[in-house]
């Protein structure tokens, strides 16, 4: 019996989690039913948006880039700013890491919907999660929740946001991602908060995905690509 | 005795509710306190934007402009895009108004809650009112409590919204903008739909607006600047 086509929507920022997402999403929805959104908000590294570009090409979906120039405009913070050096220490007033751009997530499923809503796409698939979360509040599950039920209210539309890696360490997160496919898909992305290819293997960001994939007993196709033998 | 300075932030479309917004918060925080944040999203009439610059100047309060270029990237509905007519009908399948564009309200208060966020301000203002709310879900108080909840938990930040036109009539409206000093500044103000000034006086904003004025029994400053004696 053919499966109902539902259709979702991944938001698929070219980094390891969104990638991991997207292919749960092809499996729980089906090949025909998922299309990515990616957003081109003055990331300091272009490299994101290719890598995001490169996965859904490999994944066969199609693709949607966004351009938001408002939190460049806003300005003030290390992801967006060439000026601003990332920390890994943290702001006194907030403790959060100064790549932390207030909002952020919340903006991006807010479009994300707001793409979905003509379009009558009720699933919105996102790769945040509260296990490594660096402090971001907005990667919790508690802001997920209120976030889907003012979407639903403020566009009174029938939403369903879903976070697969919520709980997951970054070794579960690997575990799946080698359950579901995406591993080759995994070379492609971009993790390094330096904008390095190969990745810097360094900054906090390299560190966290290495002892993900440490922890799962598995290498890093993306390391492994830069390593091959010629 | 003097009051504690308690910052706030109004978004300021240069339209008849955040000018009146604008005013209350004046009265509320003090002069010194409050300043007015308008976004550029590509409206199709850019008087809009020249309005809340002539408000906010006549007003004394620091304003910025903050750009969003995101919304005519979606496309779709007549409040962006100029080859869309404005249609006081409703789509067949959303029953709202062809100016609906979903998530709107939602995504200026979070990019005014981002805004706000590093420069410790914790109170909000927004124009949005029920009463009048022509279908507009993201008008509605329920949806202004659930956004407030998800921002203070998203950003992890105590965060006010006030809406102080929630509940109120368009008449109640005008004579609480005539009450608080307000008036001069609605001859700078913008309604129409199709970007006139003198204002059309057809479209479904004009005659909403008009029948504010009428019921509450004084005349708009805005239509007597044009009809002035020479």
């Amino acid at each position: 019996m053919q499966r109902p086509r539902i259709p979702a929507l991944v938001v698929l920022s070219g980094g390891q989690d969104s990638t991991t997402c997207l292919y749960w999403a092809l499996d729980q929805f089906g090949a025909d039913a998922v299309e990515a959104l990616t957003f081109d908000y003055g990331q300091r590294h272009r490299i994101e948006i290719d890598c995001a570009v490169k996965v859904a090409a490999r994944a066969g979906v199609p693709q949607t880039i966004l351009p938001i120039n408002t939190f460049a405009a806003l300005g003030g913070n290390a992801l967006t700013e060439a000026g601003i050096a990332v920390q890994s220490g943290v702001n006194s007033r907030t403790r959060l890491p100064n790549t932390f751009v207030p909002g952020r997530n919340l903006i991006f499923l807010t479009f994300a919907a707001a793409f979905a809503y003509p379009r009558a796409i009720h699933h919105l698939v996102t790769g945040v999660a509260q296990t490594d979360y660096s402090g971001y509040p907005d990667c919790r599950q508690t802001t997920l929740q209120a976030l889907e039920q003012t979407l639903q209210l403020g566009m009174d539309y029938d939403l369903t946001l879903h976070a697969p890696l919520m709980f997951k360490s970054k070794a579960d997160t690997v575990l799946m991602a080698h359950d579901l496919g995406a591993w080759a898909a995994l070379a492609d992305t971009h993790t390094c908060y330096h904008g390095q290819q190969p990745p810097c293997g360094k900054c906090s960001a390299c560190v966290l995905r290495a002892k993900g994939f440490a922890e799962a007993g598995l290498a890093d196709p993306l390391v492994e690509r830069f390593h091959a033998p010629p």
